[in-house]
């Protein structure tokens, strides 16, 4: 079996969470249309969020990830891994902190060796984790580390309709304008064509830039990063060859006629990019990590505590996070073909 | 006549722009369903408009507003004003500054004599405007100045879907991290409030209010705004009486569902509140000046000089002006009335 036909590796995440329900539901909606996944989880979890919320999903303990095509068309199949404790909707409990990360580990370790062909994880909760040693920012920090690469990876948010990239990311807005150079607009910028040629299907990506004032700081009188960082990024990158357009004014940036015009968009604060792709598309939005040396996708969502075990957990996010990956496999095997 | 059911005045905006095509296509397309307008310019400029675009338009000089009513059916009703220079579409003329700003002083004296039930801007040239003596920030803060109002105006963009209000406005983002203070906060919603009350039909408004970080700030790992000036603003707003929530995270405050929980947000600048509204709805939305003891809405959008004279210009956000206003004046007469 060729990498780009091996099945997606789905991460258990906070146990405690809603991943196993979305994940439950994400197979009963998709198990006949989805491309063939399975999730490194402890059974017994599952088939309690199964029975509890009434979901009637046969579970399959396989033992080998080969197996997951064949058993997928009737049941959820899982790589088994054991949690110490029972896992508690709502209950955070730092005993089964090893298990979240081996299924992380496992996960890589399935797709460096091609056994996977994509890694889709299920959101975890940083904060119990630091208690019991882990030291990395985020997910995507700890998969960069496992992944042995010395670039940052980058984040992109994804629906049908738009594809931003917040430059800076989980830091204030104060500090976003601080941290903003043009050395991360080019980095960021390249780590993001490249991807879209190989994972996306774009030969040559559109990549619009935004400014970070209000009408791209209408020539210097409302802020001057736009000609201090942006405009010489522009200029870098326009002599590398790169697509790229800006620093655009961001309001006018979004809507429908002006989406027409780009790949997607490099936004210079979070909620630059994820005010517009969660006004559009709240549901179906995912984030996917750009700049590992594989496929990772994840939905645009974290833990939800506070819902889990309640069954309204909304499966949308982890079924379009699969599909995307799926996609990216896709693409990135005609390139290899090619 | 008594005021509601009065005219609504529209201004002439500079003259070398495109308010003058919006307005001859805001007629053709409205004449037999918008309530009835006219406007103060040079009919001369508006039949060389309308012949050299071919849109066969009938433009009749009036000699008072009441005469509004019987011509609009058929023909776009104009009080007449002079424009010393011939308007060439594109080019500024100095010369014909004191007409553009005579046709505004017009119509607040129509409104403030009750002739007219609200004013619609079309967009000045304010670069234009400084040559030749011209101190105002703007086209709202000379409104309020003719107005001879202490309190400074708020400005609301509205569409059917959202209504927002950038608490700070044009200025860089840098800036207005700086001027965000709670009092800032406190005027501006007690302003929004009186005006949904009085203008909008809502007998108790829902004010959100957008937090200024990410994740609202994800209790003071990502930015104290929050703690400093919006959480101090709130707990008096709430004491006042009004009905407010918050510091929202941003970026999930706009899509479908969340719009249902609320009548207005509060944004903490410019483009928090521009992004959502011209991503969802960018022809439609319309600018509404709060805080002024008449009715003030305008397109939201400038002068174009690019496109003017081509006819490729869209009178849909003037349509929505003009039909925000007169549904403003129609719920300010019921409360009026009660």
């Amino acid at each position: 079996m060729r990498q780009f036909d091996a099945p997606t590796i789905l991460t258990m995440g906070e146990p405690s969470g809603i991943g196993g329900e979305i994940t439950l539901k994400a197979w009963l909606a998709g198990h006949d249309k989805l491309s063939p996944f399975c999730i490194i989880d402890s059974p017994a979890r599952l088939r309690n969020i199964s029975d509890s919320l009434n979901l009637n999903i046969n579970v399959t303990e396989i033992e080998n990830i080969e197996e997951t095509g064949k058993v997928f068309k009737n049941s959820l199949p899982v790589l088994p891994i054991t949690l110490p404790n029972h896992a508690i909707p709502g209950q955070l409990d730092i005993i089964n902190n090893p298990a979240v990360l081996s299924s992380i580990n496992q996960a890589v370790h399935l797709v460096q060796t091609g056994q996977a062909k994509a890694i889709v994880t299920n959101p975890i909760h940083k904060k119990i984790l630091y208690q019991t040693g882990f030291t990395h920012p985020g997910h995507t920090e700890y998969l960069a580390a496992l992944a042995d690469i010395n670039t940052e990876p980058v984040m992109m948010l994804a629906s049908k309709r738009l594809r931003v990239i917040p430059v800076t990311r989980h830091i204030s807005i104060r500090e976003a304008i601080t941290e903003l150079t043009s050395d991360l607009i080019i980095g960021t910028a390249i780590t993001v064509d490249k991807a879209l040629k190989h994972d996306f299907g774009f030969p040559n990506p559109k990549i619009a830039i935004a400014a970070l004032n209000p009408h791209a700081g209408e020539d210097g009188m409302m802020g001057d990063e736009e000609k201090i960082h942006i405009e010489p990024a522009i200029t870098v990158l326009k002599n590398m060859g790169l697509s790229v357009a800006g620093p655009l004014p961001p309001d006018t940036l979004f809507h429908q006629r002006a989406r027409e015009n780009y790949d997607v968009v490099l936004c210079m604060y979070h909620d630059q990019a994820l005010i517009p792709i969660k006004t559009l598309d709240f549901e179906t939005a995912v984030n996917v990590t750009l700049g590992l040396p594989f496929i990772r996708t994840s939905p645009d969502h974290g833990t939800a505590l506070d819902i889990a075990g309640k069954g309204c957990a909304n499966e949308q996010s982890l079924i379009s996070a699969l599909e995307t990956a799926s996609d990216m496999a896709a693409n990135r095997s005609k390139i290899t073909d090619a």
